[in-house]
């Protein structure tokens, strides 16, 4: 579970980079899926599922998000939280 | 975790009906604190933190949590998942 806010800056470099990382973890094993959503000017909140903490880990290790990580810290980020979590119990439900 | 999509229906109420879930979630004994982000014709995701299960259980019995989701699953949402996940680790980051 990935929390942010981000600064002004760099708005193009930043959809390039997020874009191009939604890409990349579709590689890990164990990915399952991804979800976003962003209030403008706001918060944003993204979630990624994997099947276990082995593809979380590959995840955190993989070179080009601990580079884009680094590079946002510093430019596009004004915080953010990272919170890993074991899902439990899951419920969905759709209109018919 | 609750993940969502909206309808077109009755934007107002659905609206009210937010504002006042999110100060009854506060009276909720081991409630941390809440984030939401949603994307404008998209996905809403809020995250609802509680320090143990007794505060989620809590949160899911509650009449009025209770009576506000049956009426959303009618009026308000297209689909929506609920997933329970404990929190393993966490991570914050702020620029200086």
């Amino acid at each position: 579970m990935f929390t942010s806010v981000r600064t002004d800056e760099d708005d193009d470099g930043y959809r390039r980079t997020a874009e191009r990382l939604s890409e990349l973890v579709k590689e890990i094993p164990g990915f399952l899926g991804e979800d976003s959503a962003r209030t403008p000017g706001g918060l944003a909140i993204s979630v990624a599922y994997f099947r276990d903490l082995a593809g979380i880990d590959a995840w955190r290790r993989d070179a080009r998000h601990r580079a884009a990580k680094e590079y946002g810290r510093e430019h596009w980020y004004e915080r953010y939280s990272i919170h890993i979590a074991r899902v439990e119990r899951s419920h969905d439900h759709a209109r018919s």
